[in-house]
């Protein structure tokens, strides 16, 4: 399988890092990154910098794609979304990860669908003609849209059960050890602290800027 | 605080963007990339690239250094090696995430701890002379270990909580959405189905080159 992962300027990296990680693991399969431009994209921090090794337009066409989120996701209809909609034509599966769907959603690829995004911007799915979902991981046809950041892993885990197969998508997750054991319980807003849910509630812009 | 994370050839991106896109979180942190060379590093896949933006002699002193795993990491004593010892004499806490932990055995700094390290290379420690841990994040003083690639996420977690307190560790979490959900129960050899575990012992070159 090809699979193209989208870059953009201030993205999170871990969005895209973690499905990455998962995906790239199965033999045979091929990741690309893809920016508006090659070359450096300076991540949400501004402390870590990752390389598009393609353009848009030189980017051949991939079974998967997938679409980070970011601190300042790019809203405006042009190339990015563009792009999205030509390469969702050929793809067998249109990804996305936290308010990467929102992106998804403005290229039009939503309308109708169930889907997620970060918690914090769940309900702006709706602007997009989607239905929003409050779950780690949507599937609706083709499209597979994660919750926020960390959720990325178990959407690509899902993914990789899809295509391969549990027993291949297995050896994967004990490859990267994927046991996760969170030291406090604060992961989703069900289950975080009813004082940090408000802060951050309060306090969206810290996260992502929509 | 400052945090230098290591970059090498080869290295697992996994390990070192996610205790990245958690430490990174905390207001006032700052993350420097640290590279052998300043400039574009090649992951262990072939498929991502990720930027040192200084190398060893360049980096200025740390409060959290951390070294990530890889395919292939660098076992025999060099400047990497130096660079840690020296870093650790001015640091606060010394970290790694899943064979991380052997460079920082090579580097003399596990000498009689406990540590922990991919479930694969765990034994490997004790050579260092390390006491094994089968835990997926180990303190012992102020060294932080990591079990393999994605454990380093729920070490950046208890380090945060430990430093700023479990509050200001909880926002971050609840930032993240980090409330995994495997899809399967393969994360660790104690969990995953027995054919996985053995086919993985039997093919750890694929995991690891040790």
């Amino acid at each position: 399988m090809k699979i193209n992962i989208l870059l953009y300027d201030r993205m999170t990296a871990l969005d895209a890092i973690g499905p990455y990680d998962v995906l790239s693991r199965f033999p045979g399969n091929e990741v690309l990154f893809v920016g508006e431009r090659a070359g450096p994209i300076r991540t949400d921090t501004g402390y870590l910098t990752l390389v598009a090794d393609a353009a848009l337009d030189d980017a051949p066409p991939a079974d998967i794609v997938l679409v980070p989120g970011g601190f300042a996701p790019p809203l405006t209809p042009g190339p990015v979304h563009e792009w999205l909609r030509a390469a969702d034509a050929t793809s067998t599966w249109t990804t996305s990860v936290c308010v990467g769907s929102l992106i998804l959603g403005v290229a039009g690829l939503l309308d109708g669908r169930r889907a997620t995004s970060h918690w914090l911007a769940l309900d702006n799915l709706a602007a997009y003609g989607a239905v929003p979902t409050a779950e780690r991981v949507v599937f609706d046809g083709k499209y597979a849209t994660a919750a926020g950041v960390s959720a990325g892993i178990d959407l690509a885990l899902a993914l990789l059960g899809k295509i391969v197969g549990p027993e291949a998508a297995m050896v994967v997750q004990l490859g990267i050890e994927y046991d996760p054991a969170p030291p406090f319980q604060a992961g989703s807003p069900a289950t975080a602290p009813e004082p940090i849910v408000t802060f951050l509630r309060e306090n969206r812009d810290m996260v992502v800027q929509l």
